[in-house]
């Protein structure tokens, strides 16, 4: 049938550890960080070829600049950057009313990152700047870190205990607190990019990004629809901040104000639709209208022109302060509170960045660097930090105006930042009638695609409940508890989620295909005969601590009884029958066969040279068969027992160290424990683990679960052979000794071993 | 060769959907509760005989009481329970050093959770009672949650500034506190016991507990040595409290009380000589010899006789009351300072006893029913909490002591509680000269066993790296960061490595060794062969959020192109070639051949049946042949990619839809994918997550490597076949239309749908 033999598989089933090949490979890989020498040689090598390589690495700018083709980029690099440019201004002062900040700081955080990422970023299409979730997420600490309570003041001309709040101080506190945490966001990112680790990345999974950015969105609404009905509320964070805010604007809803409500709908309506014609005819217009800008120019003058703000009480932006603000020297000593958020904030702001970068590199044929990128957005952090800006990413919008408009390399993004600095220089005063609640209204406007996600819940609750509790975990935990939690919450249970998969296992029972050397799944097909005396249990996950319990419990289930029962129910029976031959009831005869005395010779299998009348009567016993003196005993139904491991990835400590105690136990009841299909990487962390001795050896490696059966019926039928020169009654249950252990104080040794931590434990 | 052709093999490897035993099997597998049915029906079945297995169930005394055979046991249980009975006194009194209130209440946790476990619980063995791990963790959050700053007092006669610490009003917080805290650990237990969720106790691992335990000793012995020495030192907790203590201890070892420190030095030198001798002599012995009883008898003795409190100023018990404590309300204020400390405390305490009682089921044949377990000592825990008692759990030591003085059943227990009685109620102040050095040094002595763990370490490491780090990790966060803490942290660690450990599986390129149908890692064997024209790809883990980026690279570099790059090239080239087909300098002739017009006709491998001069020009490129015009192409050596899934145990949301892309990829650039070794599991999962479309069809899956080879073969063969009757030269390489996606912006599409979510993020 099969050509190739279990001998023959044998000695090819062993790694040869002396190839070199497999052995450099095999370094490389327990290194981890594939790259790592490489990038060491090069920056250690000498010549300066290789240095500038080193250097164009380290900033890139070097490398792209001095290719650039002037002739064919410069112009639309500029017209793009000028387009871009007020898409900047205009979410930067957006922004900032998420940060809770002054308007004019969005604008610097529009401003100071392009400039250092120009030079040290590898992405030469995305659009640097303000990014709404880390506003909100820098926002949100903002408000924790400045609470009213901090910035009472007397208030003037009353009694000593009426206050208010020190409106000008709590200010200037949360320019401090947003830019010290940017700072913070920086640093973070710098030393993730230097230890190499942006591949952590991964871990925010499509399920948990989706949820994350729902609830973001949701805070991004509430923390608007303040502002767009312009009602005095307190700040509220943390815990459940979201109920608070919405208890605060339903008690002031009366103190709406009617002319920043309408302004704030109408700009709402407008971008939306103006959105929605945007999409809809994309190939028919040149560039997206940028309805932003418009509404905003319109709002301005409206407001301008109707002195909303003197007349109907409209709260506007009011000042934009020419120039900027000197550099200032972060506040170390707010680092401590605000490590966590600052921690998430950092990775939301370049998990976005990047992967926007990515599209963009994977249209226009170049590689992102993940690692460069993340100290690109660190320096470009600390140094927007030092001069009161907030956290920069980017948002997919203004980066696809950027490159539809024609950007081809960061030259539009700093012909954007020069933008920028003309609004902060000259023209910013123009924007000062704005009333906050179109700004606000157009950061609402722009949730819709990430409200749009909800709808994919549903699919995904249908393709994987595990993905899809991901995102409700993510989502309700990022809303209830604040973005930065909610994020931390989310991961750990995305983490829970790849343990839990694994946890229960599917652990069939293989049979085999008649005439081939297929085995699946017996429940799972029709024509699927089983071996006979044979199990074959399949474990299709890792093993170890969280399954191990699982896997022996199904292993049990499948082979249907439990080996330790069943040596101790024979121990038991054979005390018994001990002591029945000692008071004669019970005689062993030389064939093999205990008798009762009074039924006379009765053959039953009991194979026997001992004396009688002694103690160390040494007989042994056939279970398969009907024991005397009404001795229960489970039968054992199988002879040989294969554990096929294909699809098992890997083994720690735990689980080596119980498989191979099961081993011993099914051995201790005459089921021989084979192996099969166990990868190279597997046998290998056996070896490690020190699996095999001298009762578990190497020899029961299988290449597949077929070869182990042909070896086992090959073995079956020598031993009838056998068998048949002698008695020729049963061949399948037989007591062998020598067993590593045959007595029950060494089987509770044995158990104790497994749980031996656990009684270090319990001293 | 091999028997089974793919088709006949094709046909099987289907799952077998309307088979009803597999149906039914799947509904348990998704519900997850493998006996929740069972068990609801147990609880609704009407029949008196089922209520009554439900109540013994739930009630498990009434079971075994009822068959205790009063002869045969009675007395051996009286007698254990006097000898456990002392030791429990003994033990109740040190663990309350721990826990940082008087002896005598530990003696109330000594007496009262027996009562209840009694009638709850399935372990005849555990003596159940305090352990020293428990009651550190909760005397940790007593020294928290009791500073000796809310208890200041002025001195009497002194002036205002100094004060002293109010040490009875604190005493009787930290009693409030403790059995609070004991109240809120019962809860949890008996929460998770109705939950049946008692199985996460499986993640406590080995080197999990190892590390902890080792911890868990350090801080015993560091919060020891202190009243060893009897010097004043303030109360510390929370992180490096380990280093505060020792920092005060050092800064007061002037004031060591000697009287005290030899006491305790002489203690722990006999309570280990004689431990060292029980345990040498095990098998001569017929018990182990109670030093830590005839310790305590003798110093107390000694104590009384020569006055060393008043003499010598040692630190004696002191107080020993008559009778209980009436029972008190927990302070439910108090609950929301100590949720997670409880937790842990509770999952540690039920970890420990499960153990050691699965220990004496497994030696006395009978089953512990964990969840039940949990219930047990949860309402035994709120019960003791009641009575101002700390929470039980058991010990090894005086387990061991009940089961080798013939302890075999839960009698044993009661008796041991009347002897704590007799204690509490008439001999009780016979120890009250005892000195607390005393009993702390019986702690200390008994720590040998935890530190032992750590020569396990080294071991460890040479075994496993991850398993060894989860060691490290735990015991030093359980040191820095306290118990509960530590736990927590090594949990989480414990999980990551989970994550880590299928974050970089091995993905080696599988080739055939000739001969045979199997196919083994390249880079590990000698005799392996690569199938020409085809590339084998193995992936040895579970496929999911946190390894797909690295999946998709391995594959990349196992292939050796980039098929995105390749297609990507491949337009571009087109596009050109249009252009010069266009000028005419090109021209595409009938049987698939583009020529230079200047060099004339020249077959090069274009296939044509496009009309000059036209834009919709359709013909067909050989991309591996020489491309005219220098044009260069990436070249694609192979025509079919196998994936090997053998090893996969579980696929995400994520690595669907990479997978899906990656397949598409290649296709477009002429490589046919072929998924081989799908376990029915993974099948299933690719079905719901909407894997097969009209161009990722199920014809994609085969049951083996082999098949897979054997079928590319075949329809090589079968094309070359085809090739030979038209033009005959290459048949490996062929730009097959209509393909899903041709142009660029449909790549880029693709590429973006696959970051969808994150492009929801960046609105």
């Amino acid at each position: 049938m099969d050509p190739h033999l279990p001998e023959n598989i044998y000695c090819v089933s062993r790694p040869i550890y002396s190839n070199p090949a497999f052995e450099e490979d095999n370094e490389r890989r327990v290194r981890g960080g594939r790259t790592l020498r490489e990038r060491l040689s090069g920056y250690c090598g000498c010549s300066s070829r290789k240095a500038m390589q080193v250097l164009k690495g380290v900033i890139p700018v070097l490398d792209w600049l001095s290719k650039y083709p002037i002739r064919d980029s410069l112009l639309s690099d500029v017209i793009s950057g000028v387009s871009t440019g007020l898409v900047c201004c205009l979410q930067g002062l957006a922004y900032a009313l998420l940060v809770s900040v002054p308007p004019v700081y969005g604008l610097y955080s529009a401003f100071f990152p392009i400039l250092t990422y120009f030079f040290l970023g590898t992405s030469r299409h995305i659009s640097v700047g303000p990014f709404p979730v880390t506003c909100l997420m820098i926002g949100s600490v903002v408000l924790t870190l400045t609470p009213d309570d901090s910035f009472l003041l007397p208030l003037n001309g009353s009694s000593a205990n009426e206050t208010g709040v020190d409106l000008e101080a709590q200010e200037a506190q949360r320019i401090i607190v947003a830019s010290t945490m940017t700072v913070l966001i920086g640093l973070f990112q710098v030393a993730m990019g230097l230890l190499q680790v942006g591949f952590l990345v991964r871990y925010l999974s499509d399920p948990l990004v989706g949820g994350f950015t729902t609830a973001a969105a949701f805070h991004v609404l509430i923390s608007q629809i303040r502002i767009i009905l312009s009602v005095p509320t307190n700040n509220h964070n943390g815990f459940f901040s979201i109920a608070y805010v919405l208890i605060d604007v339903f008690n002031h809803i009366d103190q709406t104000n009617m002319a920043d409500l309408v302004a704030g709908l109408l700009t709402i309506v407008f971008v939306m639709a103006v959105k929605e014609i945007n999409t809809r005819f994309q190939h028919k217009l040149l560039m997206p209208i940028p309805i932003e800008v418009i509404v905003t120019m319109v709002g301005a003058g409206i407001s301008y022109a109707v002195d909303l703000d003197c007349r109907y009480g409209a709260s506007i932006v009011k000042s934009i302060p020419r120039g900027f603000s000197p550099p200032q020297i972060p506040d170390a000593a707010l680092f401590w509170g605000m490590l966590g958020s600052s921690f998430s904030t950092a990775v939301v702001g370049y998990a976005v960045a990047v992967s926007v970068a990515k599209v963009y590199a994977a249209k226009y044929d170049y590689t992102i660097d993940g690692n460069q990128e993340l100290v690109a957005f660190g320096v470009s952090n600390v140094f927007t930090g030092c001069f009161s800006g907030f956290a920069a990413s980017t948002a997919l919008s203004r980066t696809a105006v950027q490159e539809s408009t024609g950007g081809r390399s960061q030259v539009a993004g700093v012909v954007s930042a020069a933008m920028v600095m003309i609004v902060i220089a000259a023209l910013g005063h123009l924007l000062e009638p704005l009333q906050k609640s179109v700004l606000a209204a157009i950061i609402v406007a722009n949730l819709r695609g990430m409200f749009a996600q909800v709808a994919a819940v549903l699919a995904l609750w249908r393709q994987s409940r595990a993905d899809c509790l991901i995102w409700i975990v993510t989502c309700l935990a990022s809303i209830v508890l604040g973005l930065d939690v909610g994020l931390l919450v989310g991961l750990l249970f995305e983490m829970g989620t790849v343990v839990i998969r694994t946890q229960y296992p599917a652990c069939p029972a293989l049979g085999n295909i008649p005439g081939t050397d297929i085995y699946r799944n017996m429940k799972d097909y029709k024509n699927v005969a089983e071996v006979p005396g044979v199990k074959i249990f399949k474990c299709s996950s890792p093993i170890y601590f969280a399954n191990i319990d699982y896997f022996k419990d199904q292993l049990k289930a499948v082979v249907g009884f439990d080996p330790v029962r069943v040596f101790r129910k024979r121990s038991q029976a054979l005390r018994k029958i001990h002591k029945l031959i000692k008071k004669g009831k019970l005689r062993a005869v030389e064939n093999g066969t205990v008798a009762t005395v009074s039924q006379g010779l009765d053959n039953q299998g009991f194979e026997d040279d001992m004396t009688l009348g002694r103690l160390e009567v040494d007989f042994r016993v056939d279970w398969a068969s009907e024991l005397p003196g009404k001795l229960a005993v489970p039968k054992v139904h199988i002879h040989s027992l294969v554990l096929d491991f294909s699809a098992v990835s890997f083994l720690d400590v735990v689980a080596v160290k119980s498989i191979k105690l099961v081993i011993k136990e099914f051995l201790r009841v005459g089921v021989n424990v084979y192996i099969a299909g166990c990868d190279d990487e597997i046998i290998r962390s056996l070896e490690a683990l020190a699996f095999f001795d001298e009762v578990v050896t190497k020899d029961l490696l299988f290449l597949s679960v077929h070869d182990a059966v042909l070896f086992i019926r090959l073995e079956t039928y020598n031993r009838s052979l056998q068998h048949a020169n002698g008695n020729g009654i049963t061949v399948m249950q037989e007591n062998k000794e020598p067993l590593p252990f045959a007595e029950e104080e060494d089987l509770i040794e044995a158990y104790d071993n497994e749980h031996e931590a656990m009684h270090g434990l319990s001293s």
